[in-house]
């Protein structure tokens, strides 16, 4: 029997916890932005135990990039504070799976590597941001491009904790001059989704040698009259994870994201029965 | 030979790490409100490391009660992130001891009971969005009449995290039936200090019994006119801790916080040289 996969485009009317289970059950395994419209959803680190509690910390020094939404208990694999029923071993659609800080491979669950001894971070994403940006109309190139945001390794060093360090990786979107002071004061009402941009202007600045040779993401388009804001990315995260040279991480793939509960505009990322 | 001892007023003038200095060669233990102007003041919860993690997962699932705004590393009394040489050991006014949850003595430093096994935790303060609402426009009676904010168990349980759980404890604050939505939009935008209320209105509706018999602090007079807020209160992981009766808890003495040179409009608690 041959399993029915799913579009993006037939998903998109479903909510988070519908999505959640056709990843489960193995029919979608592609990339979740704009879908579950309104959800939060989140980067994803999955560590030992033994390397946790610095983890944390280097989460709550570094809040900008690493804004922490939800901590499992070690070894429980349901990620009860952030909706009904996530089982983070299957419910999202692509994993990244490191050893020794390089990248073995990917998959579409992760039901063969869980043991007690793991602990799941799930990070907020710029997607929270974005919805309003674009909600008071400040165009974003990449989604009306389908494309994917430019990300660069900036010189802003992170506050380090443990085995955990390096450079901030930020994002650029170009902004036009009148609507910069919007994008800052409305990006900063989401602290769970990397808050205020944190550099505006001069790419050099921040030791960004060409904008338009993103290390990861697409090449943006001239900038011409607008400004470029940089916001704070949770590629971060994941280069420390990868810094570390742990053992054993598992990531999400990029662009594939845990969706959860927990509505965007929450105050606080914890779900309510 | 006798040693000085600095008067309150004497100290309203000083900034933090020069009060922090007073406190710390012996010549004021008082309570901190009020000084060190702008300055993000903070509460304390000192425990060893084998409860750290839950502890920390505690505060990430109940963020408005136990804003985390600084971790120590394990035994290293510095608190690195908060300031220029903040000695936890010395820098607060007066400090708590709990032995299996009983208060054991209040004492002015805890050099005798430092282990390389502690952790500290800095939790934001209601200071700062209180200042906030003045700066607004809306007054507040216990700052006027010098008294403690009225505070109360409520029936809102927190999300557990191992052995730390419990209801959440709220503080009141009467305001202007006009004003209570800005009350909620100006504190909203402190998510290190508590946010947004947690509940507005008729206080049995959270399970508080009589408004005028608080629990902590000092009776309010009549609400009149007025709109009863509630908002969640630092001393919420104060009960937790000790609820949890661990051998060894340290807190800060209720009113005498530790004051950090953190900017009290900062948007990241992390201090930069």
């Amino acid at each position: 029997m041959q399993t029915e996969t799913s579009s993006y485009e037939s998903l998109r009317h479903l909510g988070a916890r519908e999505l959640r289970q056709s990843i489960r059950n193995g029919s979608y395994s592609s990339q979740t932005a704009g879908l579950a419209a309104g959800r939060l959803q989140a980067n994803l680190a999955i560590l030992p135990e033994e390397h946790a509690l610095d983890f944390m910390r280097f989460c709550q020094r570094n809040p900008k990039p690493c804004p922490l939404v939800g901590v499992s208990e070690t070894g429980d694999p349901m990620l009860r504070t952030l909706g009904e029923d996530i089982d983070i071993r299957t419910d999202v659609s692509a994993y990244n799976v490191y050893k020794a800080g390089e990248l073995e491979c990917s998959q579409t669950d992760i039901k063969d590597l869980w043991r007690d001894d793991l602990v799941v971070f799930a990070l907020g994403c710029s997607f929270t941001f974005e919805h309003a940006l674009v909600a008071a109309g400040i165009p974003l190139w990449h989604f009306q491009e389908n494309k994917t945001v430019p990300m660069y390794r900036s010189s802003i060093q992170t506050v380090p904790a443990g085995v955990f360090g390096g450079e901030t990786v930020v994002t650029m979107r170009a902004v036009a001059a009148s609507r910069v002071d919007d994008a800052v004061k409305l990006s900063r009402r989401y602290p769970l989704a990397h808050g205020a941009p944190l550099h505006i202007g001069d790419p050099a600045d921040i030791g960004i040698q060409d904008l338009y040779e993103p290390q990861w993401g697409d090449a943006p388009p001239p900038v011409e009259d607008n400004v470029p804001v940089y916001w704070a990315c949770g590629v971060t995260p994941q280069n420390a994870l990868l810094r570390a040279k742990l053992p054993l991480a598992l990531t999400h793939k990029p662009g594939h994201m845990l969706v959860t509960d927990i509505d965007e505009q929450a105050e606080v990322p914890v779900y309510q029965t």
